[in-house]
C-alpha cells in the first residue's frame, strides 16, 4: 500500500499518519518527494482496506502496489532516486564512474591507481578488500588491512570509497571505511546480509546474480528497502548464457527494463561483464548509450601481475581513452559526467 | 592455406598461381587488397606444404590458417570488407540503417513505410515477403506478390531492399527482387541455403541463430564465402537465455568478438533482439556505441494492426527521433551516416 | 476446432463432414479413435463458430482447440499415438531403440555395426547419409551412396533405417531409402522442410532445437500434421546452456511435458545429449526411467577413427551392457521392448 | 598436494608426517583409507616440491593434484565417500531418501509429514525452519520454533534431520537440532558460511547454485573440506536456462560427472528441479536410473495451504507410490534402499 499525502501537508500531519500505521503494527516509510510526500507501508501479511487510511487527516490518496516489490518501484515513487556520497551524484542527469582495481594489493598500488583514475575524471574508487574467490586457495583479499589502504586512498585522492561486504560478520568494519558498500553478485540473493546493509545507513551498490531476472533483482533490492536504507542503486555485470566469448553475457537490456519498473539508479560492469580488456571499452561506451546511470570499470597499474582477474583490468591509458569516449557519448544522452 | 603475393605482382601471375592451385584439386580463393592480392586455398582434406607453393612465381609466402574459418578471417584478410549496394556502403566507415515493416502486408503500407524511413535517412529497406513463423496457421507473408511489392517501393523511392530467403527453391525468385538476400536465424545452420545463396553474386546478410556461438556464426558465413561469395554481412539479433524480461537477450559483445576474428562487417537487429518497442531506441543507440557496422529496424505506420511483430515495431516518429541519436553517436565513434 | 463424430457413426457420414469442412475452404484431418472418429480443422484465419458444424448430420460436437498446435495435441486425441514401421512399434506400450553410426562411412562399417546393434536387440538402425556440418569443410556424409549402404544393410540385418533429410531437394530421395526421416535439431524450424516431409508418407522423426521450447517443438511437429502425416515422433536430444561438463544439457524433463500435451511418442538421444560417452549410458538409464517412448543412441565398431563424433560413440560391448539395462528398467515403468 | 603413507603404517609415523607438514606453515588433512593413510596438503602459495614430503619416514609418495579441488578430488582419494547419519548411509551402495515438507509450518503439520514419509520408507526428513525467500514480504520460516518442531519430529520417528542453514548467525542453532546442515543454492558461492559449516562436525548438504559449473560445485564443497569437515555430499537442483515449461532445467548429467572427479556423493532434489507435482515422480526415477546416491523430495499433507512451494509438493499418496518406483529402480542399478 502506498499512502500519499496532500501537497503541502505539515511534517506532524506525515508523522501522525506514520504513528497510526505502526500502531496497526505494520512498517511506514517515509518517501519525501518534490512536489508531495508519500508513505510506503510493509509488513501486511494480507491485502490492506485503502478507506482504512484514506480518512486519515492529510492523506490524499491510499493506493495498493501492485508489483511484488514496492518501496523500490515507480509505482510507489514515479521521479528518479538521486543519491548523493561526498558531493558526487548518482542517478538523475548525473553519469557516475567507479574505477580501480579488482583488489586492493599493496599500499603503492590502490594509490598509484586511485591517482591516476582520479586524473581522469572517475568520481569513485573501487577496490576489494574482502574477495570472493571460487577456490579456497586463492587470495581472498587484505581484509582489514584493504580497508584501511582505501582509507588512506581517500586521503590522498578525495574519492570516496566502493568496496564490497562480503558478509554479516564484516559488514560494520566496512562500513566504517566504505562511502558506499557493494553486494556482489554472488550474494545477491544473501537475504541475510541484504537485510544487515538495510540497517546501515550507508548507500549500497547491489550487483545483479549471474542468474537472476530483473524482479529477482529488484526482489533483493526490496529487501535492503524494507529495514529503512533507500540509498540503492543497482548493477549489470553480465549473465550466464550458453554464449562463451566473453566470460558473461552483458545484458543491457537490463537498464531500460529496470528503469521502467523502478525509481533506483542502474550502472553498468563492463569488466565482469565481459571478462576481457578488449572488450571493457566498447561495451563502457554501449552502456553510456543505453541510458545507464554510470560504470564501474576495473584498472590496474599492473595487470599482468594482479592478484585477481588480470585479464579484464584495463591499462590507466586505456581507461583515460575510454573516459573521454564515454564523456561524449554521455552528454549526448542528456547527461553531465 | 592462404596464398600472399608479392606486391605489385601482375594479374596474370595471379591467374597462373590460381591454375596451379585448382591443379591439385583444391579451390582458390582471390582475395585482392589495396597492397596486394592473396589467395585462400579450400578443399583440402589434410594440412597443405607451404613449400609446395612458395616456390611458385610470384609468391611471397604460403601461410596455414589455425582457424577453423579461413576466407572470413582476419588471418586471412587483415582490411575490413566493405560491401556496396546502390551506392551504399556496409562496413568500413560506413554506419549504415536498415528500416521498414517485418512483413510486406499491402502496396499502401510498403511504401507509406519506404517513404518515411527513407526521409528520415534509411539507406536500405527491409520487408518480409516470406516470413519463418512458428505456427503453421499464422501469416506466411505475400510470398511473390510481396517481392513485386517490394520492387515497386525500391522505384518509388529508390531505396535497395533487403528480404530474406526461407529456402532454397525460392532462392532465386528472391535474388531477382533483393539487393541483399537475408539469412534468418532459424536458417543460420541450414547448409543447403547457405550454399544456395553463395551461388548467387547477391550480398547476403547473415543473422546469428538464436543459440549459436561466434566460431558458429562465423562456420555459417564460411559456407557462403566457399562458393564463391564474399559480399557477406553478419546480424546479432539476441539470443536465447533464462533471462525473460525481453524476448531474447541482445549481446552486444559479439560485434568487438566477431571484430577481432573477422573482416565481415556485423550490423545489429534491436528489433528482434529486445521484442519491445521501448528498448528498441536505448538498444540501437547501444550498438552504434559499441562499434557496429549499422543497424536494422522495423518500422510499422500501424503497429496495432501489423500481421507480425507488432509490438517490436517503432511508430514513424520514433524512427525519425532514434536516426537523430544514432547519427550522433555514429559520428563520435568514427562513423559516416 | 475439432469435430467429434458419433460413436459408431458410417464412413459416409465422415466423408460427408470432410465435404462440408472442405467446402467452406478449410483442411480436415480425420483422426480415426479406438471409441469413435475425430475430424481436426486447420486453416481458419479467425474464430470458427461451433454451431456450424454441430448442426452437420453425424457430429456429436465442434470443440474449439485453445492451444496453438491442434492436430498434435492431447485435446484433439487423447490416445497416445503408435507408429508401425516394418513391425516395430513406437509409442504406446513399445520402447524401442534406433542404433547405429553417426554418419555412414562404408560398407563394411554399416554392415558390421547393423549386425551387432540387431544381436543386442535395437529395432531400428540408424546412420547420416547426408550431415549437417558446423564446417563446410568437414566430412558431410556419403549422400546418395550412404543410402544405398543403408539399404543394403536393412536386406542383410532385416532391421528399418532412420535417416536424415537435410533439405527439400533431398526429401524424396531419403524417403525412397529411408523407413523413418529424421529432421535434425537445425532444421527444426526449417518449415519449408517441414512441409515437404509433412507430404512424404514416411514417418517422421523431429528432433527439438538447440533452444526450442516445448511449445516451439510441437508447433514444429504441427507444420508436417498440418500437411497430412501424422506419424510423427519426437527427440529430445539436449538443449544450450551454460553448463559445460556435457556438450548440451539433456533435458529430460521435456518427455513428460510433452506427454501432457500431445499424443505424440517422445524419445531421448542421450548420444547428443551428452556428447561423452561415459555419459551415455547412465543418461539413457534415465531416459528409459522418465517415462520415454525410446532412445537413439550411436554405435560404432572403432569409435576412435569415426569420421564424426567418435567421442560420443558407444563400442558395441557397451551398447550390449546397455540393452540389459534399458529392457530391466523399461520393463519396471510397464514397457515392453 | 597429496601425501600416501606406505600400507600399515603405524598411527604415530601419520602424527609425524602431519606435524612435518604444519611446520612448513601448511594444513594436513589425513584422510584414512581401506588400504593405507593419504594426507592431504593445503594451504601453499605455490607449487611444493615432491621430494621434500618423499623423503620423510613412512610416506610412500607425494603428488601434486592437478584439479583445481584438492580434498574434494578423485584424484586424492579414489574410494566413494560414504556418510553415516544415525545409522543411514549416504553414498556407496546406499540409495538414500530425504522426505518432508518444504517448510515448516506446525508441529501437526511437520509430525504428521514425518509420520507418513517415514512408513513409506524415507530415511531422512527435510524441513525448512530458516526459509530463503525472494520476496521479504514471504514467510520466512518459524526460525527457532521451526527448529524445535523438527527435534520433536525426530523423537517421534527417529527420522534424522536435514534443515537449511540460512547465515554465519543461525549455522550453530541450526547445528544443535539438525543432523544434516543443508547449505541452499542461493549460498553456494556464500564463501564465509561454507568455513562456518566447515568449523562445525555436522554433515552437510551442499546444493548447487542455480548457475554453477561442476567445478564451481566442486571448489565451493573444497571450501567446507578445506576447514576439516569432510563429510559432504552434493545435490543437484536444476539449473537455470531458456527452457520454460518447468521452473529449472534438472541436469541430470551432473551426477555422472560429479563421480568421475569426485569422491563424494551427490543426490538429486526433484521437487526444486522441475517446479511442478507431476514432473517429480518421473525424474525421481531418473535421478535413480542415473546413478545418484539419493533424492530429495518434498511431500506436504495439504499442498494446496503450504505456506511455499505448495506446487511441487507431493500429496502423501504418491510418494508411496514413488518410493516403490525407486526402490524397483535403485535395485536394478545395484543399490540397497
Amino acid at each position: 500500500m502506498l499512502i500519499v499525502m496532500e501537497t503541502g501537508v505539515t511534517d506532524d500531519r506525515v508523522a501522525s499518519v506514520v504513528r497510526a500505521i505502526e500502531e496497526k503494527g505494520l512498517k511506514a516509510h517515509p518517501i519525501p518527494g518534490s512536489l508531495r510526500t508519500a508513505i510506503g507501508i510493509t509488513g501486511n501479511q494480507g491485502p490492506l482496506d485503502p478507506a482504512e487510511f484514506e480518512m486519515l487527516p492529510g492523506v490524499a490518496q491510499a493506493i495498493p502496489v501492485t508489483q511484488p516489490f514496492k518501496l523500490v518501484s515507480r509505482e510507489v515513487k514515479r521521479e528518479d532516486t538521486v543519491i548523493e556520497v561526498s558531493g558526487r551524484k548518482i542517478g538523475g542527469d548525473a553519469f557516475c564512474v567507479i574505477a580501480g582495481p579488482c583488489a586492493v594489493e599493496s599500499e603503492r598500488q590502490t594509490i598509484e591507481v586511485a591517482k591516476r583514475v582520479k586524473a581522469a575524471g572517475a568520481h569513485f574508487l573501487r577496490g576489494g578488500a574482502f574477495k570472493p574467490r571460487t577456490s579456497p586457495y586463492s587470495f581472498q583479499g587484505l581484509g582489514a588491512e584493504g580497508l584501511e589502504l582505501l582509507s588512506r586512498a581517500r586521503k590522498e585522492t578525495g574519492l570516496p570509497i566502493v568496496t564490497e561486504a562480503l558478509d554479516t560478520d564484516t559488514v560494520d568494519l566496512v562500513a566504517e571505511h566504505a562511502d558506499v558498500i557493494q553486494i556482489g553478485a554472488r550474494n545477491m540473493q544473501n537475504f541475510s546480509l541484504l537485510r544487515k546493509v538495510g540497517r546501515t545507513r550507508r548507500p549500497v551498490m547491489l550487483k545483479r546474480g549471474m542468474s537472476a531476472t530483473i524482479d529477482e533483482l529488484l526482489m533483493s533490492a526490496e529487501y535492503i528497502a524494507a529495514e529503512g536504507n533507500y540509498s540503492i542503486f543497482l548493477c549489470e555485470r553480465g549473465v550466464r548464457t550458453f554464449s562463451n566469448h566473453t566470460r558473461n553475457t552483458l545484458d543491457l537490456s537490463a537498464v531500460p527494463a529496470v528503469k521502467r519498473l523502478s525509481h533506483l539508479p542502474m550502472i553498468v560492469d563492463p569488466s565482469h561483464g565481459t571478462g576481457k580488456r578488449d572488450q571493457v571499452t566498447p561495451l563502457a561506451r554501449a552502456a553510456a548509450a543505453v541510458g545507464a546511470d554510470g560504470i564501474m570499470v576495473e584498472v590496474h597499474d599492473q595487470p599482468e601481475r594482479a592478484l585477481s582477474d588480470g585479464p579484464q583490468a584495463l591499462y590507466p591509458d586505456q581507461f583515460d581513452a575510454l573516459m573521454k569516449d564515454i564523456k561524449a557519448i554521455a552528454s549526448l544522452v542528456g547527461r553531465t559526467i
